[in-house]
């Protein structure tokens, strides 16, 4: 029966002091979703598979966890399919749920069910894990959290406005200072291949553009010309290769760049107004960048996009990005609903926390005075000290039995506990107790009172 | 492409105001888990097959979510089962994980894969998710949280006080009087049984024993003579049917009874040595109750056994369970170490809390304070004073589209805003604003400062 346990490839235990560290950055992140007037929905782990296939492309298909249908599932099956082991036949006729993949199908789905209960426009936050069968690596894991924040109902640019800043609230909160929210506009892109005249290639162009960063300028040239686009029409693109400065001097040149194109001024006036609002209102810590390169999940936004660079110096990924999609609930027969949303990558932001020696100290498991045991009476007095003390908000524990006094003092030190209470037979006679500072190595004699009094201030 | 969307059977969505409800019952369960010393941990939503097969007995195995292996699953698989449409043999072959069924098994394999890393006794909490293919009905997931607390690698009775006194703080904490907290031993259990010269007809006896509150005295009778116990020992049991009065009486009553029985004897101390500490510390809201037909899990326990029962004239099964099991972590090869935990029904509690309508009204979805939107200018104004309110804490917004009032105030309505903020052209040069209090139907006038203050205290 003993086997040798283990976990699948691409999940994860979280030890106590990792959840405190994901809640500590969860609970950020909610409390200014909060703040910003976001509300919480939870959607089932998964869903029916025909809401969620199809929605992702054949690649997201291929990843999307099935569940097997309960009891005599194979009975019904067609006989060819399985003989012929044709699993994209058989995989519906054997599972009719999926794990849920992201939380913006989901979302959509659950906006388009629920029209009646809610009042548009809708802001709603979700802080859920998704699960993706990708080959596990580094950094890549099959079960991870998403941390969403969408707003459906509204055209208003104020909304892109608030994303922005809800970006630097929870950085500036983390004490994560010098994050880049880069922004973009698919407008703006649009409006570069009309100039271009390469609007037919226009996923082709911005997938080549948006790897500038990465390849520098001469490859993506190369891309281009590859994927037909016509050398003189990449000529004109020099001055997006060239494109620096601040936000509204780039902006400058790109209105110029773009000035017989409607919907790439359109894009640039978004930004404008965008870059307006923050202008006035600066962020803290983090700086709006113009990137007139970024695309991302292009087939998707239709308006600003969004993404989210730790400080430099930190060798990362995105850790968070988003933008607008003006049909997000089309798919589930809802037309004309704008969306504008946002997610936190809370597993990049956790090893950059902790890559930067962020996480505060006060982020930690376990309790904050332990009590020992030296036996059955002094058990029991200090039992009635424990509950005094949890009642004043100070997580305590007595040791449960009565071991060795160095077997006590390493558990204290394995569990990181900051104060020890000692109770022998003196200190039930004086109400005097032994408190040791773990820490500072140091020792008090104080009353209940003194205890109550310190650790109420120091904890 | 347009679907009508739904949900499995069995599953949820959770609207903003059913998270905010359930969120403040977890966090109360967390923070006296945390104020106890239980830290918590979190494992991954699919284990391996094998960890999970075979721990649930048959109808568990057979109510296990299995997850389809990814790619050419069927590649591999024996032609003859196939043809066979031998479930049994197939499964295993096609399926290599599956979803978590409960918190404990995957628990006892925490421990074991991760030995080397805890300190024992480990005390630690989890609130996670779990699945069950159960047939749905009205209380029945097949997706449902656990909030579990246990402790391993300690046998100190001290643990059962602290579960029992865990319990009351939460339920009191919740404003939920009067639960009754029941407790037995499997040890007293089994000296009954030895008592009455049925130690082999142990299990058909509790199982019979266990429904005396369901079906009455007689029948639990009848069932005990079907299952071949002796008439003669079933009149031993008269004392027990006819138990009553406080926990000292009953004990003192069940220790004559077993006065022969060395178990059950022993049972019957430990019994008494949990009631003592808490006669010596008392409950706040529930009560201790003796219940000697208590079996629960019968052949997982082998000590303490808890159940929790909300307050008389809600109907409601069991709210809480849990016991001690002595060989928690055997089944993955960790020999002799002993588990006690409890289990808090989150859906159940639910329902009892909104049948006595004991959610406070602080615990609401939705923003404090909404602005409306007169206009650009406006809004731009009124933008600066909702960033501003959110630096103080109020959670704000401003209605992002210059909408007409009446649509605003809906929104206000059916969002259960508070406090709606209206800034026109005068009051921006004023600075006094009008501010509507949305549940008295009273208006103020009120500058920057008299709002912050306002709302401050009233929020």
């Amino acid at each position: 029966m003993a086997q040798k346990p283990s976990i699948p490839k691409g999940t994860r235990d979280f030890s106590p002091v990792e959840v405190q560290r994901r809640q500590y950055i969860m609970n950020t992140i909610k409390k200014h979703f909060e703040l910003y007037g976001f509300m919480p929905i939870e959607t089932p782990s998964f869903e029916n598979s025909d809401t969620l296939l199809g929605k992702y492309g054949e690649e997201g298909d291929r990843l999307i966890f099935k569940i097997l249908n309960n009891g005599a599932y194979l009975n019904k099956v067609n006989e060819q399919d399985l003989t012929d082991k044709n699993e994209q036949k058989v995989s519906p006729q054997i599972s009719k749920r999926a794990l849920r993949y992201d939380l913006t199908v989901p979302f959509a789905r659950y906006v388009v069910q629920h029209q009646n209960d809610i009042a548009l426009p809708f802001k709603r936050y979700q802080i859920q894990p998704v699960w993706r069968a990708d080959r596990p690596q580094h950094g890549r894991f099959q079960e991870f959290y998403q941390c969403d924040a969408d707003v459906v109902g509204s055209n208003s640019l104020l909304q892109e406005v608030e994303l922005v800043k809800l970006y630097d609230n929870v950085f500036t909160d983390l004490q994560l200072k010098g994050c880049s929210i880069k922004i973009n506009n698919r407008k703006v892109l649009a409006g570069i291949a009309e100039m271009m005249g390469a609007e037919e290639s226009l996923i082709d162009f911005t997938v080549a553009l948006d790897k500038l960063d990465k390849i520098g300028e001469e490859k993506v040239k190369e891309e281009m010309l590859q994927k037909g686009i016509a050398a003189s029409a990449i000529e004109r693109l020099e001055p997006v290769f060239n494109l620096s400065g601040s936000f509204n001097e780039k902006l400058s040149v790109m209105r110029d760049l773009l000035s017989t194109s409607k919907i790439g001024l359109q894009g640039i006036e978004e930004l404008a107004h965008i870059g307006a609002y923050i202008e006035k209102s600066p962020l803290k810590t983090s700086q709006l960048d113009l990137d007139i390169t970024l695309a991302r999940g292009l087939n998707y936004y239709t308006g600003a996009i969004f993404e989210v660079s730790a400080p430099s110096g930190v060798k990362m990924g995105s850790i968070g990005g988003g933008g607008r999609y003006d049909d997000l609930t089309g798919m589930f027969g809802l037309k004309n609903v704008s969306g504008v949303g946002i997610s936190f990558g809370l597993d990049r932001i956790y090893l950059v926390l902790e890559e930067l020696n962020l996480f505060p100290d006060s982020v930690r498991a376990g309790v904050d005075v332990l009590f020992v045991n030296f036996g059955d009476r002094e058990a029991s007095y200090a039992m009635e000290l424990v509950f005094r003390f949890r009642e004043s908000g100070i997580k305590t524990e007595l040791y449960p039995d009565t071991a060795k006094m160095n077997k006590q003092m390493k558990y204290a030190d394995k569990n990181n506990i900051p104060y020890v209470v000692m109770i022998g037979e003196n200190e039930m006679e004086s109400g005097v107790f032994t408190v040791k500072n773990m820490r500072e190595g140091t020792q008090n004699n104080w009353t209940l009172e003194e205890c109550l009094n310190h650790f109420e201030s120091a904890l």
